[in-house]
């Protein structure tokens, strides 16, 4: 398999890039070939310096960044040369098997939107996040930002497919999916919540379990917790902002530790045709090995396969 | 002034409620009558063997207890001699000043909509709750699950009424009010959010400082937060939760214990006519005298004299 890189995004590019790559391949991935795209006078010092085995490695030239706070859109159109627009060239011509960056989120998305397919029968990709439990263990959280006003509907397709990346990706037999809602009963919550929740009810492809409060949403309640854009984006931020808290007050506990969002890698962009894996702007080296591992993940159990006949089936 | 508890709500009660009865007279307020609304067999013995001086409490003699899990409509057309709705009674035919309960959240909004007025102007009434800020301080968040959905003119009214509050009741003279959203700029959000923006902006009657994302809520950037019910219920109790999960794993740390959201004494029920104080169902003694401190200062500051001004300007 191919995995492409952006190079070039997040605060700490190149560098800390070619780190997660050098990190990545030192762990001996022998069927992995990666892509990695950004400016090569930058790129083959550092992979040089590094000892990346150049086995695995081709570097695609792209001479263009995007910056962080560029309009996405406008950016986009302007940089055709850029590693991002460049990187989904290469997945939209099937040249690489699913495409990674933690650079500019806006024009990720809109790449996503513009080069991609979205999944026959989706109507519209989420982004998730795993949510670090007290048990220790992880649930997945959609949509976290992309759709800030939803459907009822897309609810009931984001249980969809974030159940088919908790038993895929997280190993998840028969995910448990709740609701956030703000109480326990069917029939509580806004409009959104009450009419969402009969069609979870009625979803035969999930294990829906009901509504879920704001105080489950860290405890071993639901396996993927669904929810539109604009709460799950808060919930996300503000579970961020508690890891911040604690490393500035020095509050060290191996609780807040899993809080620490690099460990996770970067949250795929589901619903789309292709893999795609977006990466938060802090990320260093563990967090792009942690990337290219989940991209892994993704194509040897053929996600979206799974999903693109889950949702022919609905079609 | 002449306030009135309800001692047969929330989970400990009345044996909690009586012990704040008299922790807060402990502390001295000469000019404060407490009615103590209950089960008068239960109520007597708990007083004298607190040594509760009889000269500044008045037991109203309440047979009927509404439970923590009954329905609230029916519980309170069927239960007139319960506690709460005795207490609303006294209230709406103002032989009270203020009202306090720390049982079922449900029969106090019903019954303050059934018994009392809305301020005139206000749309909705909305209930609130104090975040703890990084900093030591509280921002207030308004509403937290008695709107789940709103309109834009409803979060520009919670915006002045948690203004009032943070003024008269937190001493903040010139309170920033921040709108809970997905994007720091303009434009950015759900429909809801974008359209509460310009309204905000153009409300001459508050501070209005943007926008303020998940990341902001415990940080010191806005001392009124606005948002629909459904987000702030979901913020509230997802904050709860951390406190609860850092107690259950003895992680002890000054900033956490800030998370006892018993340290705050219930929250007001902001947007009706008369002071009404609804508590957490699990509040113990010090929420208790922190309930009756905190409508101490409602009724001496006369904050619901300045709502109503403030709306009567407006109508």
């Amino acid at each position: 398999m191919n995995i492409a890189l952006d190079m070039m995004g997040g605060d700490f590019a190149p560098d800390e890039a070619v780190r997660g790559v050098a990190r990545f391949l030192t762990a001996g991935q022998e069927n992995v070939h990666l892509t990695v795209v950004g400016d090569q006078d930058q790129l083959n010092p550092l992979l040089t310096e590094l000892a990346v085995p150049s086995a695995h490695v081709t570097v695609v030239h792209a001479p263009q960044v995007i910056g962080m706070h560029e309009h996405p859109t406008k950016a986009l159109k302007e940089k055709t040369q850029s590693s991002i627009a460049v990187g989904f060239q290469l997945l939209a011509g099937r040249k690489i098997d699913a495409f990674i960056s933690a650079g500019n989120t806006g024009a990720m998305l809109v790449g996503a939107h513009y080069f991609l397919k979205t999944i026959k029968g989706v109507i519209r990709p989420a982004i998730s996040t795993l949510i670090p439990k007290n048990n220790g263990g992880t649930g997945l959280l959609l949509d976290v930002g992309l759709n800030a006003d939803c459907k009822p509907e897309q609810l009931s397709q984001f249980a969809i497919l974030g159940s088919l990346y908790a038993r895929h990706i997280s190993g998840i037999e028969n995910p448990r999916v709740g609701l956030i809602n703000i109480g326990e009963e069917e029939g509580k919550g806004n409009l959104l919540a009450q009419s969402a929740y009969p069609l979870l009810k009625a979803n035969p492809f999930i294990h829906f379990i009901g509504n879920i409060e704001g105080r489950d949403i860290l405890l071993d309640r639901a396996d993927v917790m669904v929810c539109e854009g604009f709460t799950g984006n808060i919930i996300l931020k503000l579970a961020e902002s508690i890891y911040e808290i604690t490393r500035q007050k020095e509050i060290r506990h191996e609780y807040f530790e899993r809080f620490n969002f690099e460990n996770y890698g970067g949250t795929p962009l589901l619903g789309v045709s292709e893999p795609v894996i977006i990466g938060h702007g802090i990320s260093q080296a563990p967090a792009f090995a942690n990337m290219i591992s989940l991209a892994v993940k993704m194509i040897s159990s053929d996600l979206l396969g799974k999903m693109k006949s889950r949702f022919e089936g609905l079609g």
